[in-house]
Order: C-alpha cells, then structure tokens, then sequence
C-alpha cells in the first residue's frame, strides 16, 4: 500500500530468491493501489474502511492467477481476517514471518516500531504470544514525534535522512527500556533504519514477509538479513 | 520481464512523482512473469517467441483497468508492434523515451550498451533516426565478453561487482570511439552503471520509461538523472 514498502518487498523477493536466470523466478503479480484508505486512520479515528479495496484487490489477483497473497503493510494485517473472509483468498501472515525472523536472537523482550493503528490493534502481541515474547512500545510521546514523523517523511519522499535519524532515536529508547531485538513492524522503518542498526538488530517486517512468500513457494532461501 | 529491472522500473516511477501521501500516487498493476520466452534468444536463435505471454500479459493488465502499459524491457520493445495488434492495448516506447533524455545533451553520437537481440532489431537506431543521430555499438568481442556477461551476471544476482567493473570497459570502449552519451539501453545495465557515470552520461531507460509514464498519466516530474 505504501508504494516504496511495496517496491522494496518486491525488491526483497527477487534477492532472497536463488535464482540463476529470469527464467527461475516466481511469477508475480502487483497490485498497487495507493488510494487504498489509510489503515490507521480508519482504526484510529473512524476513517473510511480499506475492507472493500482490499477485497477488490484480492479478487483482482486470484483472476490473475494468483495462489498465495502477501500483503507488505503492518497495518492492513488488523483487516486481513474480514478480507479472507470476504475473497477467500489465502494470504501470508506478516506479523508472524516477522516474529519467525526475531526468533533467532531468543529474545524475551522484542521493541517494536509500528503505526498506531498496528499498535491499536494489538497484532505483533498477538503473534508474539506463542512464544511468550513481551512486545516493548515506544511512549507516546516518541510516537509522535519519531515513529509517526518518520513513516510520514518515508511516505512523502521528502524526508528520509531526517527520519534515519527519528528511527535511531526510537530504537535507542527501546534499547533503553530492555528490548533486545527491534522489529521494524511498519514496511517504511526498514527503509531508515540503516543508521538505528549500529545499536540494536531491526528486523524487516517486509523481508521476513518476503521469505515466508519463497519458503511457501518452495524456494528454500537463507534468512534475510534483519 | 527481468524481475531485478522490473522492480527498479517501479521504484523509479515512484521516486519521480511528486507525491506527498500513499493516496497521491499512481495506482499500479504489474504483471511480473519471468516464465516469458528470452527475447533475445527468440531474435537471434530462433526461440519460442515471447509474444503469445505478452499479449496475455497485456490483456490481463487491461482487465485490471491498465490504461497504458510500460515494458521495462529494451529487447522486448522488438515485439510490441504485434503485441500491439493482437491486445490493442497502448503501449509507451521505451527507446523514444531514452533517446527523448539523451537529447538534453544535444550529442551527435549515442553509445549503445544493449543485448544483441535489441542491437539486430535496430530499435535505437529507429529512434534516433528523426534526431539525425549516430547509435554507436561496441565490438563483437566487447558484446561477448562485457555487454552479455555484465547483463547475464545482473540477472543471476551473483556478480554485481563484477558487472559494475565490465559495465565501465564497454563504456570506456563508446567514449574511445566517439560516442559523447550511452544509452543503458538494456534495463539491466543502469543497475551496475555507477562507476561507468564517472566516465560518461549512462541513461538509465527505466528511468526514462518511468518519466514518460507520469508525463502521459499527467503528473510532471523533473528529468530523471541519468
């Protein structure tokens, strides 16, 4: 939905695929409608429901062919379970590809980095949960004005030094507060976390989504760097 | 139709739209299938013709609502007229749109770095033809030994270095010969075309694809960089 998320999981999907020729790379369709109603606003704030694009999206790819559906947006995971419903289609689950990749470090307290509506809709806590992995959020004021900040400057393509730097400060507060891993559970953090690395891991939400995608494909793929 | 070239199309068209918001950008269905025949190897060889997939591929973009299609493919460009006829879906000219970037030089003479389906199909030296200006080639030996190995190692993933540096000697090669501006006239060569810059303009014709996209779906956008 996120046009940049959407071109870097595609870009994810490629590099994470052993393939020696085009030849060898999974078929792909895209469907990359930006005017998909904003997630959050629609769990926060009563917006209008991105349910019915979703749905036309979903049917839009099966037409194609389509046998498998990742969606590389945090967010729209919260209406995910309603457009399953609705399409029938069968779609990959972010969150969980994400928590798969985290498992790696054995953490006990994963931070995460999220919109408020993934926040809102408790989706990392619940694919958490399994494993008895507590989920760290950042306060209320550091979602303001670093985390919110941040995806809005990756969304416009104007600001993505400045919010390299408002991700570095997050994932600082994180480390502070005791999360030993960093999942970048919007699919623009990984985008502007090259910088937040040097202090802690930050898994790419889109990455893992990327992997899961090859490994359901049956292309066994090495983990993808967080 | 090469995945890694597909991806940077779309990045580029994303990059160029002066969008603030997800919702301000254009909505986009991309029909990615690697199973295409090689154009190349239909050209040159006498393989299975890759028209039978792209004109599916053009009709099922047309059913997504496709209003123009963007081939991020120079060889491909060979077989669009007939795609063209079979589909009667409108298609932009990835050619037209490199030599239009090209112009901003006003060169006399074009270094053409392409596979040599598209070098036997005379697409650039078609386009160029109303400009008054020369294509220049490079060597047989050069073809062989930088052009087809830097474009077959971009399209394995394994040896982008490798095809950074063979990128660099055929342009070298161009600019020896007299040739002021290259046209990456493959959309595997500006991925490996950084160092080349250093000595010679190299056209990016994703990028100039992309610029021509958002110029017909009215949005303007500055000239892409080269």
């Amino acid at each position: 939905m996120g046009p940049l998320a959407t071109a870097h999981f595609y870009r994810m999907l490629i590099e994470l695929t052993p393939a020696c020729a085009d030849q060898e790379h999974l078929p792909v369709a895209i469907w990359a409608d930006p005017r998909v109603p904003d997630r959050t606003a629609a769990l926060m704030d009563g917006g209008a429901s991105p349910v019915p694009s979703l749905v036309a999206g979903a049917r839009w790819l099966q037409a194609a062919g389509a046998e498998l559906i990742a969606v590389p947006c945090n967010t729209a995971h919260a209406y995910l379970p309603e457009v399953r419903r609705q399409s029938g289609a069968e779609f990959l689950d972010l969150p969980t590809a994400a928590i798969a990749t985290a498992l790696a470090w054995q953490p006990k307290r994963l931070g995460l980095l999220a919109t408020r509506g993934t926040r809102q809709a408790l989706i990392y806590e619940q694919a958490a949960a399994p494993y008895g992995i507590e989920i760290c959020n950042v306060t209320e004021s550091a979602q303001r004005t670093l985390v919110d900040t941040a995806i809005a400057a990756v969304k416009s393509g104007a600001g993505r030094s400045i919010a390299t730097r408002l991700v570095t400060r997050a994932v600082c507060e994180l480390v502070a507060g005791g999360a030993e891993v960093i999942i970048g559970g919007c699919t623009e953090i990984p985008l502007v976390a090259s910088e937040a690395r040097t202090v802690a891991p930050v898994i790419d939400s889109a990455a893992s989504l990327a992997a899961a995608a090859l490994e359901r494909m049956s292309f066994r793929s090495p983990p993808p760097a967080v």
